[in-house]
């Protein structure tokens, strides 16, 4: 069943629910799921509305209608139609587990989206990438070519309309320019429980200071390293006779599993970015 | 703040969302938070709205008025006010860990509801009862004495004015006269992970099939012993150097937090039953 | 750094560890682990005790030498070296998520183990077997050919001199004959929380049920269907939303991750069969 | 039955666990648990040894020549006595959900300890003390009275002859003269997930943060304020619509779970502070 996405965000205000599904079902539109949350401390209104799209009702003219409305009301929003799946490109460096659970997702079914391009700064997952019939492009980076490998990104990114960038493990660092460019648009996977152990090494720093939980992040890339808003987290129990080595072990399903997770929501248009927070509608039919 | 919370059930149909939510509009409710849920499978929807509750609107005219609007969409509903807490009776027995922590979270307010009685077939928490200033009525009962038990049961229920009761580890098997009185207003748990291991001394089932997992299960009592809607379930992981008595032992923790979560999901009127499933709405502001 | 393991089984009585590790202390071995467990039930003792391999000692004097010492002290015993992975065979069908979790594992180094052989009655799975360059047999089965195909399996196991085989959501049942030769060494998902929901299309028997909570187990395959002893088993929460065919998507996570800790188990010399119970001892360094 | 329990940490070296393990077999004790751990990053040894306590061999003798082994050795150790449970006293403030729940479980028999001290520095839980009929000591606390305040702390310790101090959310710093007198005596429960959110208000700063999970830390006090060695952490996930009063009402569960489960660690004599981490030793028959 193919279906149209709404995201809305506005000033909280009484009838907003009644005015907007209204205006859906005066178009004879079946809500499918409706979702919606008040943040009360900043007043700010969220909604999610999915309806089913039998096709009878021109996108276009929607959008037309929508946008005549929401000024109205002062509504931000954005719409996705199922038809048209999210595009993905990968960041990849040489870790493997996380591109390929994407990869391996994508092809189950699981993740509902196309992954058409992988890009690497080293060539260790040109195999990989072979082996699911995706073109891979090596673009090295040093101090020097940053700048240079950043536009030749943009540039395959712009060949082949990519919507959502998953930084998956790729471990560099990004120009401000480049994340402001692509804001709300690239997830990042930190392999530490943040706000603890930023930066590099998080494993090692979890053992040194001896905790008794390992976690990995999820979130939207910003200027400030590791300080994007979280979409999900997760976590693994581990004991005093786990190696720094066997942290970094157990951790890679903790990174894939909330990796996945934060794509799944995003690629479901099921993520509002409320500042410092997300708003992330839970899954549903 | 003061709310009203409506749960609505109907034959699935377009328009549900707008209509009802305008019905509130109209009449100028803040809406707090508004769920919904499909079931596809039988056509069901099923709604939660929660308004804020000003004191402007009369309780009586809007159940007068909002009785008129569902007769004429054929929606089943219930309305409760949270000015007006339920009022919660315990069916206890010997096992204190259940009762206690439902006292407790009543004293902390992690319950806004009133533990006005508790019964006891046994003596032996009369004296946490005292601890607590809680009325206790000691009902032993055998064969013989079950039908005039229950009688007495009813009899300090209705005198209690008891909107819900708990068996917390009571332990006794309810006639099925009594069960279908009160059907959807008694919780029973489970020390099991339901369905398995039903009947008695399931952790020493558990223990002897090997599981890795324990659970317990909270679901209303219906006449079937076990086989009543579940409601919430949790678990914990296990070893094969814990004993049965580790295993019971263990089992306490699962058994307060599944049994409390579910005596608040009822208690914030977030619980449809829909045939032997039920639709939990999440908790929220 | 090179290990030798033992796993040791006998009745339970004073002097055990001592007398064992000193076997070891005064053949100049370093102790890296030593685990153990009293079955006070039935009165049985395990353990597994790890030494580092230097080399200096000759495996075949050192299994002579300790063949001698068990004989005195009625032990049942088993050892690996790791310098001699074990053989592991996949047994599939259709469904490659299972597969593929197995085959990245391998390859990431998260399980230490060799997959020389797939086996599948379907063809579905041929080219994730060329993804990986792993042989794939295809070996349809029908009533008729199911002596016949098993021989064939037999053979091939052979050939390729495989200590483990797994069933990677398989779906076929085994021959009594076959699960009996093969006792202990065949290890087979259940996508369901055993004992609940045995046989087949357990999801969806979860959903009628209405459970809060969906499992799947990974366990020893004997002769009666689903009544192994388990090794590992884990959960995850769902809600009244989730459909049989989310349960289903979600399953597939708890089913990977299940069938590897299982695997993992098993082919670091972790776990002992006592009974319908498993002991698995905990990982370490 | 009475066990005994060692506790055993010095330099790693071969043959220790048959070297330690024949002293008690020489002497005819049942080794009911034996478990060890080897940092090999710090080249430490640490040993648990849990015995059989028939009665017939005197303690004060067994402690002489224990001594004298250890000594040959390099031994550091500990020994303890189930006959001669841990006396707990609980340091609390005007929060009782963390007092309360280890008080129930001291009558549960989920921790066995006595509690036979409870200190505040407000009124607010002497009813929860006489509840139980626990003393109850109002010990206020100013800037200036600080002094005098630890010293009759001190004098109650040593009154009822405490071995374990809990600070059930007592939202007080000790000094560091007192903290380093009862250096790994003891608890503390952190209302956040250490290392992240140290200090005041750990729920407000994760809501601000946009955390997905939030957690509750048990650690030694040291003289640095969250800092010590982490004894148990808990988690639990959260949504963006919790405010963050529910991430105080939610945090108490894991408050309260968390700090069990450190004191039932430290009473059953699992714990060996080893630097900045804890060997917490597993539970066992």
């Amino acid at each position: 069943m193919s279906a149209i996405v709404f995201l809305i965000q506005c000033k909280d205000q009484k009838g907003l629910v009644a005015g907007i599904t209204s205006f859906f079902a005066q178009r004879q539109f079946n809500i499918l799921h409706c979702q919606q949350y008040t943040d009360t401390e900043v007043g700010q209104y969220f909604m999610r509305i999915k309806l089913e799209d039998d096709g009878s009702y021109d996108h276009q003219q929607l959008e037309a209608e929508f946008s005549e409305f929401a000024a109205s009301m002062a509504l931000n929003w954005s719409v996705r139609y199922s038809e048209r799946p999210y595009r993905v490109a990968l960041l990849v460096t040489r870790a493997s587990h996380c591109p390929y659970d994407l990869l391996l997702r994508e092809l189950e079914g699981e993740l509902k989206c196309d992954i058409p391009l992988i890009i690497g700064n080293h060539r260790d997952l040109e195999g990989m990438s072979r082996q699911f019939d995706k073109p891979f492009y090596h673009l090295p980076i040093t101090a020097e070519t940053k700048q240079a490998q950043e536009a030749e990104i943009k540039r395959l990114l712009a060949e082949f309309d990519i919507d959502l960038i998953v930084m998956a493990r790729y471990m560099q660092i990004l120009s401000e320019e480049f994340v402001t460019e692509f804001s709300g648009r690239i997830i990042n996977i930190h392999h530490g429980f943040l706000p603890a152990f930023q930066g590099a090494k998080p494993y090692h720093q979890a053992y040194e200071r001896g905790v008794k939980i390992i976690g990995a992040t999820a979130h939207y890339a910003t200027a400030e390293l590791d300080e994007g808003p979280i979409i999900a987290q997760d976590i693994q129990h581990v004991q005093h006779d786990n190696s720094p080595q066997d942290l970094v072990m157990m951790g890679k399903d903790i990174e894939r599993i909330v990796l996945a997770r934060a794509v799944k929501a995003h690629i479901e248009h099921r993520i509002i970015i409320n500042g410092r927070r997300t708003i992330v509608f839970s899954e549903g039919a």
